[in-house]
């Protein structure tokens, strides 16, 4: 048990299988901790074996170099694991366990935990509120794309499942209960999804699908899914969604063609800040498009749920503004409108045990909605590139084969 | 009874008391009618002698000249009345009521204002949803800065004051429920505030102290107001609040003065798109500032009540996309922070009863926090132009001699 | 046009159709009309040709002689129609509409109707809040199981069906949402259903049926449904449910072999007054045995959504406090687990529209769930006595052969 | 620091003050320790040298013999203090901080806890969720009427005041937030008191007068008390309320007299199971007057926030039902008028930081309102005694001298 292998971004367009320590009770030094968070002690902790990791979107946004991630930076936030070791605080979490953990993380003992705003804890970041394994300027908080992970208080974070077989079975479902299943979940709530609702999603990744399934498990009447990407909206088709195309030009009319209306009450962001344009202008990236169509689609009154990332700084934007994180939105259209608008982290606690039950009374299907696939944890560079390239299909890696093909 | 006299728009800087006529149960042509709504009957109308009626801050966007607003439109939607006539279907309402008219018009009975969204009705406005009385592209329901105004559907949108002789003594409070009081509320209510926050309001005209106010009344326990009229601050001062001249700098640093962290719960902007910039920047017009500075100045996991008008063309904007109603805007900040945003007109009637019972139990000051000043018809000239160069007063029209000096 | 035909009730146990007056936009006197109210005009009203009228459990409370029912009582409150005349007031519905008319009826003009609390309108009957069609002391409204039908303040009132051709195809779902698809689903909702919650509906009738239809819309996990009635059971597992026979023994034993643990998260008592008692009671009649039963079976932190009927005055009440309304409720149980209890009519207007639109999109089958089966009106006393000696079966009357076979 | 002093039950009305242990990290056996919690380990606990420690009406049930205490139990859950000792998990909170203890004990890492439903903790009571210090069944947690005392999850439950001295000097508004303002706060809040509502609280002791300040700091136009103390009245006349002696006759009458009408809003029961008859019948106990008043009172739509205790079993009950907890409740009544309700414990933690910053910025009077004055330790008997002859008083224990004259 001494060692560790793990996911690691290199340079943009690269990430590579690297050997690795093995958690610690402690967090060390390393790419991308944060000083002020080196050698913080976690006897709160619980050492995961990876059950599954997955791949995510964003996730991406490093690897294409679009952020400040160093190299050698461990990735991976979505993960479920079964615990191997715990800390000398941990009271109800118990070796054996197989556990979700939410990608942020979160202390339990902070205001905003008290207030289920997990996404924006106070005590884990020295930076700035919120965290996530893995990430660049979330604290250094080692990813878990790995074989094995340290995860902080435990019995605050980890969603453990009733049965262990149970669990293993349905694992490609559950597995998406630490990232994109609450996420897309959180879209849709805050979008203002409810039974008879009609709702349009931007994006057909996997966010965006399970922003979809999320909107159907709430009841919403329609569910329209636009990408410029066949192949992802043939799979938001496949579990019953409309679809758009939207290099086919404005959804707008494309909407008024499904639902005779040009309007849905509820207008869902899955794309975030590396949007491109609607029709003749699909090719090439225009950051607010997005939220400038959401909010002409959206019908007066409607609420937009933005769980698509948009950041505060970006390398690789397309002008000086975008660098910075600003966006030309045509707030007037949103105002005339009375529309509301949702923005930041899904506070996955808040989400993950109902889903989960959902999950396991085969409420819903999330694995097959978004196309899980499992592939060993060497695969990973495979993954990602495949994943960039447009695969319709959420990776999931099995560091430790308890995924059985 | 044949005759009437109202305040009109002649031109930019320029309003005028003129003879109109007295007003029918029908929805004449004239200045601002959308044709759509030209001859429309208005059986379960109200014609209402006003017994106050209000200058706005929107009313001046128009006087400005920053909207297409046509000349002789007749101003005001800030109304109160006597009911002097009713329609053959009006039930509820009786001649000889004291009555708030909310500025929203609106049709009881579209699924809107089924739902409590009667800024946005869908019957009363051929253009889009939501009106207005007196207001450009709303509609063309003729304004109340007159001697008689006609309310449609009366039995919905009329509050009855329970007792004429109460009404009369608090009637520069009671004038507040048309618009201000509410929608100030509205902004406090949409960011979040409740007992303990500590809020900050973007400008200190009537709708920031009424934003103020309603935050108190609804258990801030502490209320900063920001703006660069010494005046107006000092109005803000004199019921509490903490202020901040934005006109010396950034908020955030006078903010973390007061509060001891540069951060607030909730933020409002009752600014719009009129603002200027902050600190040096204070000299010129600058429509992203309030927002931009607001996310920065709102806590992470806070939410920002946007009453301040946002327009989707504004005429006089400093640059193409200012024209166009786009703002650059930080959303990176705000996404960063989980923040949420409301938009829109306040839908009265959610709130003007509540706020009714306050007044009319000693639990809110408004007039006293909002220099609420009675002037004739005849002054309203001079009001517009006094409250345009900065007066810390909400000019309150007395056509007809109800407010007793 | 010059007739009509009506389901009257005559005595304990008997049901008869009668002839009856044509409707007339004016409430005349008649058996059960409230005094305050003959002579009532209703220019805002329309008289419908009922397309369908459901009978209700509620009414049997009425047939069984539970109540002071007058003899010749026109009965229904479930009506859909084609509205064929339209009073001088009404302005957006028209003639050739096809209609849903909610049992509340309600004035859209009053402080309860602008907050959406329908069920008890301050308008409609001058004893007290709330009103329906042909019930008991409720204002004399004229019930809806005949050929024609007069409604109120229609433009408020009436929710009109998007497409004729498509209604009628749907009609058999469609005619649910008057009363029992929005009643169960309020009991649902008041009950706290969520994506993944464990449900326990008490009452395998229409009510219940459609508050399990409910929380399976709203994302539940698990709906089990008690009765002691085995058919009802089966129509219950039909569309997924998990059942309890609660004349076998104390639900509480049963919800713990489904479920794992003997307590679900949200409790619905859709049986009300005439409850019986459970295993070796199952005989007779125990009025606050459901009540009692919720407040054991639901976990600490839950709800009951109560849309079972609870009165003040029981003729056939099984001892003094049941005459009286009263019962003898174990609160300490109630309190010790912090649960919260929502009482009262459904009010069908804040959920009509969602319902219509998951039935239009095909995302339930409340129709298939309750058995729902269509008979001519002059078969209601069959009906009446089918339903009352448990058949499960929702009978729908089609008076005008709207429903084709 | 070896020793301890503390206030215990002896038996029916009588208290005394004892010698005892120091406490340590590990629950201990002891009078009402429940067997399961016998050795319990607390490492995530602190010691707190008690600043204040309050007589509460609930102690109050257990000394006056109404329930199944045991000799010698150490009583006290409204606990504020200075930490002295942190145990090796406690991460946050430190020695010297001076902080409210919530009176709900609550894990801060079940379900639950997670939810906000801190009353109902799940880990904290063997017997049943929920729990609480030095009360009978409630886990066997050692009471805080004394020098020192052990809070348990220190960092999740402890609010910590922000600054020391500024706590010391506002300590007798301060010791009001481990139980008494947040309860009766949660009182109003879950009756739906907003801005402009109508209240009336039955029960004018401490928890009444706290829901009436609660209720005047969430707006309400118009706070009515009822109590047959006229003490306790006048306290509550003290700070705005109007008064109700319920000892002279029905409160409905009196409540028309002051309002016009005769019915609120919004209803707090803040009696509880010892509740009294109204008018001639006040000289009895009648567990059920106060529900079946308030549904009475309440007007139709309204909600009834019940922090009053309610008990599954009173071996000094009226009659057999009352001893089983059971009461005779007029909920036809309560249906008919959709009525609602909400039981249970605060969970104090969802409330206590919003106060705190209410307090702090001088927004509330909670300690002059409750009318609290500060004793030695040693009087406790005599503060017993004399609140449960009904001074209107709340007696503030002081056994540390924190607390300056």
């Amino acid at each position: 048990m001494s060692g560790n292998r793990a996911v690691a971004y290199k340079e943009p367009g690269v990430v590579e299988i690297i050997d690795t320590d093995y958690p610690t009770f402690e967090l060390k030094d390393g790419p991308g901790v944060n000083p002020a968070n080196v050698g913080r002690k976690v006897p709160h902790g619980a050492i995961l074996r990876t059950v599954t990791t997955n791949i995510c979107g964003s996730d991406q946004h490093m690897v294409r170099g679009r952020t400040t991630a160093p190299q050698n930076l461990v990735l991976g936030h979505e993960i479920t694991g079964e615990v191997v070791e715990v800390g000398p605080d941990v009271e109800f979490i118990k070796v054996g366990d197989i556990v979700s953990v939410p990608f942020n993380i979160s202390c339990g003992r902070c205001r905003n935990c008290k207030e289920q705003k997990t996404g924006i804890c106070l005590n884990v970041n020295p930076d700035r509120p919120g965290s996530a394994y893995g990430y660049v300027d979330m604290g250094g908080w080692v990813g878990g794309q790995a074989e094995y992970v340290l995860v902080p208080y435990a019995d605050w974070n980890l969603l453990r499942f009733p049965d262990r077989d149970q669990a293993l079975e349905k694992i490609m479902d559950l597995t998406m209960l630490s990232d994109i299943f609450p996420t897309g979940f959180h879209g849709a709530v805050t979008a203002g999804v409810g039974v008879g609702s009609t709702v349009y999603v931007a994006g057909a990744g996997p966010v965006g699908i399970a922003a979809a399934v999320g909107a159907q498990l709430l009841g919403a009447a329609v569910v329209i899914v636009g990408d410029m990407n066949e192949d992802r909206l043939a799979q938001a088709r496949s579990f019953g969604c409309e679809t758009v195309n939207v290099s086919k030009g404005d959804p707008k009319d494309q909407i008024g063609q499904i639902l005779g209306v040009p309007e849905v009450d509820c207008g869902v962001d899955a794309v975030g800040f590396e949007a491109r344009g609607h029709g003749k202008d699909a090719s090439h990236e225009a950051p607010a498009t997005v939220l400038n169509s959401l909010m002409d689609i959206t019908a007066a009154g409607g609420a937009l749920g933005i769980p698509g990332l948009y950041v505060t700084g970006d390398p690789g934007g397309i002008d000086d503004a975008a660098k910075h994180g600003s966006l030309s939105l045509s707030l007037g259209t949103g105002w005339a409108k009375s529309l509301s608008f949702t923005t930041g982290q899904c506070p996955v606690m808040k989400y993950n045990r109902q889903l989960m039950m959902a999950i396991l009374h085969d409420k819903v299907q999330i694995a097959k909605a978004v196309n899980a696939t499992a592939i060993p944890l060497e695969d990973a560079p495979r993954g990602y590139a495949e994943f960039d390239a447009g695969a319709a299909t959420k990776f999931v890696l099995n560091p430790n084969g308890y995924v059985k093909s």
